[in-house]
Parts: C-alpha cells; sequence; structure tokens
C-alpha cells in the first residue's frame, strides 16, 4: 500500500494554501482567475468514485467550504467546480472565481488562456485571506 | 417560493433519462461523447452551495451513482465531472465518459467540437442501458 504523494506538475503549478481533514488546498499559480485545487491525500485515487463513500461526502463538504471561502473572499460573479484529470491523473478537484470580464468568459479555463504570473504580493495577500476564511470555516 | 421548472435550453439540449431522488438525469445530444446531466429538482439553484448540506450531500451520491453508470455502461477511460453555469446558470452537474481518441481529448467538451447528433437508435439504446443500470443503482 502506497502513501499519499502529491503530483510534482500539481505541486509546481500552484502555491500551498490550507490543509482540510481529507484535502490540501492549493492556489494556481495563474493570475488571472483565482483558482483552488483540492487534492485529497491518499494514495492511488484518480475518480472521485475511488473514495469511498464517507471521504466523497467529505470531498463535498471540503468543496463548499472552499466555494464559500473563494467567493466571500473574491466576491466572485460565478463559481466553477471540476474534476477533470485528462492530463494529470491524480485526483484534483478545482474551485474557481469567474467573472463575465475575464480571460476565458463564458468559457472554461482550462486551455483558455495563457498562465498570467502573479505579483509576488498579491499572491501572498491572497493566499492570507483563504488562509484566514479557511481557519473559520474548515474544522 | 417557485416551484421547479427545467430550464428550456437544457432540456431542449437533452434526452431525459431518468429521475433519481434528487437530480435529474439527461444525456446531452452531443454522439461525441457519452454526457450525463445531473440537474437537482429544486427551485432558483445556481451554485451547489445553494444547496443545504443534505442536498448536497445527496447530490454528491447522485454524482457517484451517474458516474458508476456511465463508467460501466460506456467503459470509458475517464470520467469529466463539472459544474459551471456560465451559459446556462440553472445549476447542472456534467458527468462525461472521455476517451483518448474523442473529439476533444485531452481538453475539456465544452466548446471543443461541434455537437454531433446522435442516431436515432443509438440514443435510444444508451438510455435504455443507462436507465437500466440506473435502476440498479440508485436507491
Amino acid at each position: 500500500m502506497t502513501s499519499f504523494a502529491l503530483n510534482v506538475r500539481l505541486e509546481g503549478d500552484s502555491y500551498f494554501v490550507a490543509d482540510l481533514p481529507l484535502s490540501s488546498v492549493r492556489l494556481m499559480k495563474d493570475a488571472n482567475y483565482p483558482w483552488l485545487l483540492l487534492i485529497p491525500r491518499k494514495p492511488d485515487l484518480v475518480e472521485i468514485i475511488d473514495l469511498d463513500e464517507s471521504d466523497q461526502q467529505q470531498l463535498m463538504r471540503e468543496i463548499a467550504i472552499a466555494s464559500n471561502v473563494l467567493r466571500s473572499v473574491t466576491d466572485c460573479e460565478k463559481l466553477n467546480i471540476g474534476a477533470l484529470g485528462n492530463m494529470v491523473s491524480q485526483l484534483h478537484v478545482h474551485v474557481i472565481a469567474r467573472f463575465r470580464d475575464d480571460a476565458a468568459w463564458p468559457g472554461p479555463v482550462w486551455g483558455a488562456a495563457p498562465a498570467e504570473t502573479y505579483d509576488p504580493e498579491k499572491a501572498d495577500t491572497l493566499i492570507e485571506q483563504l488562509w484566514d476564511a479557511l481557519s473559520s470555516e474548515g474544522e
């Protein structure tokens, strides 16, 4: 039985934000959209249905937490949630804040526009706001 | 308090398959991909977090049911799950069977290729297989 190891591509493409009971929450290194990844810390997960029912329910709780947090911190117009995994198969759930004037609207973010680098101070500020909000929500 | 009414665009773009306790399950009229929609039958829903916690948990159960059914019926290589709602805001969850040789792989299906019309017999057969499998799974 293997132990959990964060996929190197997911790691390289994102900043750590916080750990919830099941998932690590990370911020994608793309300033076009406030874009979270939730990565359940269990080995050999590809599909949501690879989780047992109890963990599926916990994942939904954490998707809701991340959604509420992202919306309150960014005041976004729409949330986009997705679990695709076509290119990186380690299970990860996207929770993305969308705006009508963002780089991909109304299309989905994946593959739409080249990633924009964060100004380091902006990234830090956003991560701190998300961490604060998650600490209040995520029990 | 309004009652639930299926969005006309979602209705026009899909075939009815079956009702689960919370969601209606429909098959998108796009033969490029075996593509289900789950539409919770409650009014005024836009985001998953508009559902109360109990319904969020039921939605996750139904996503799992639809995922298991779609994978067993299609023998797909990958599942894609998403709740976007940028163009049609009525809450609907996509559960899509993906194959490495499909029209959009590895990209997401949304906006990738023009929808392909189903041969009516193929649509009927697929809907029947899905209905049979859902009837066994969805309690």
